[in-house]
């Protein structure tokens, strides 16, 4: 085992590796395995704080529009912010950079974190800059959340129904990846108005995502083909269920919450199935009304 | 100028390129520029804030000891805590790494890490893992300080005597930049028992850093070969002057509390100079009594 590649080792069964190892104590609520470390920080909030690191060829390429590059960037580590019902509020950027890159295109980087980081009143504050042959981002987040708002991955309850923010799949076709507008206020909005018992962000795809609720929450889960929101990218049910990098919300309520949620007018938010008490057993029923067992084959980052 | 590459930029000369399209408020008392951020944290504390990359082939070689590429990745962020006189509480991982990698390899990065942590009372929380050719490491830090202890670089005095925590020069060749101590117990030490007015981390080198303190103290400098610590590395005088990644404390104090630091018995500080009004300019006298101003080429970036 010692001798293993980390190829032959998918990421999860990495960090479970690693989290075995470290030992944490009281002031850690939640430390590794989740995308989104929750610290204590005073009576009535808590520190949220995530990296989410980016590299030339794996989640971007250098001919894409390097104001993209940089939005994503940040986009990435607000949509672990978002994920937890929080708000972010200072940003380290560490940048690994070719020495033959252009100024200007560096410049075209920094726009593009700066004026989401703007849109969202994140301010940079620091970070270091290294040469690298591939461009590196890695971008460090401190956000917070009130004590009663932080929403965890671990808590969906059997009969709660499962909601997405938005329309799923070809997000690197649509170049959605690099686009994407993190959910943070749609976070926000559900934490403030809804009672949420779950929630997570879509980057690694809709099945893979929906497993790390139903694993953590010791639950299963049923849904539904036909109420699935796929985008125009989305060219097979497949697109919908294993591309990653869509960064929409993935959440659960009960059903009496989600009954009020869609009560009201001009609601983007899709309801796809529902938490069931069947542990670790994801069930989805196609158009005809036939039901299978989902697959997991989400995306591999070894 | 918007076509020239960033090998004709200095990290310097990039980082304040940054630093002016990046707008803080109030909340923020030290941002982009300095090594660590400092943040409002509570009546008695600031939060600090700071992360280091490391790269394969720049900070470290893949036949490295892992233990040791682990240990000085976490070390090179603590030095940035030590350097404001504060003390580390949680730490963020990101990981770049090789599919083709031995997992065992990993296992001793993270005893490396992990070691260095529990020695400096650091909690791992979190952080993220993607793959890449070469072993990217960059470690996000809090940290924080007490109000009044609190140290920047741009506070040096005329007047204040200049000591280093260590000897320097030749740390690749001796290893030390793999496996130095994180000065955090000697500036602590230092803040708790003595007026320090300006500190840095030697990480690019003497002449380098000090510039870096004479310059944001809008201060100059005259220092003494003869006062110079040599490593058993350094084989010449531009080793000590120029050699990068010693991690040794750079302070200064007024003459007053100098003496008393000195006085006390097995006192590894060393006086190496003295701050004067003479903006920006740093001199060295010769182990003959001949001055000359010092050349300012230390490590560089790109």
């Amino acid at each position: 085992m010692k001798s293993a590649f980390l190829k032959d080792f998918g990421e999860k069964k990495l960090i479970r590796r690693i989290k075995q190892s470290v030992k944490c104590n009281q002031s850690v609520l939640k430390g590794i395995g989740d995308d989104t470390a929750v610290l204590k920080l005073n009576r009535t909030h808590y520190l949220l704080y995530t990296s989410d690191m980016l590299l030339e060829g794996l989640h971007f390429r250098r001919k894409d529009n390097p104001r993209d590059i940089g939005h994503k960037a940040l986009a990435c580590s607000l949509s672990d912010i978002a994920s937890m019902g929080g708000l972010p509020c200072y940003g380290l950027i560490s940048l690994g950079l070719p020495r033959r890159l252009k100024v200007n295109y560096l410049d075209r980087i920094y726009e593009g974190i700066l004026s989401l980081a703007s849109e969202f009143s994140v301010k940079i504050v620091g970070g270091d800059i290294i040469r690298s042959n591939k461009i590196i981002i890695d971008i460090c987040l401190i956000g917070q959340v009130e004590k009663k708002n932080l929403i965890l991955r671990s808590n969906a309850k059997a009969g709660d129904i499962i909601f997405v923010t938005g329309r799923l799949g070809g997000s690197l076709k649509s170049k959605k990846h690099l686009r994407f507008t993190p959910r943070i206020k749609q976070a926000r909005y559900l934490v403030k108005n809804h009672r949420i018992n779950s929630m997570i962000d879509i980057s690694d795809g809709l099945a893979s995502d929906l497993w790390e609720i139903a694993k953590q929450s010791k639950k299963g889960a049923v849904i539904y083909e036909s109420a699935l929101p796929f985008s125009d990218y989305a060219a097979s049910l497949d697109n919908c269920l294993y591309d990653g990098e869509d960064f929409e919300l993935l959440f659960t309520l009960s059903a009496k919450e989600a009954r009020r949620l869609i009560r009201k007018k001009g609601s983007f938010f899709y309801p796809i199935g529902e938490i069931t008490g069947r542990k670790f057993e994801i069930t989805i029923y196609d158009r005809e009304g036939k039901s299978r067992k989902l697959d997991l084959k989400g995306f591999k980052h070894f």
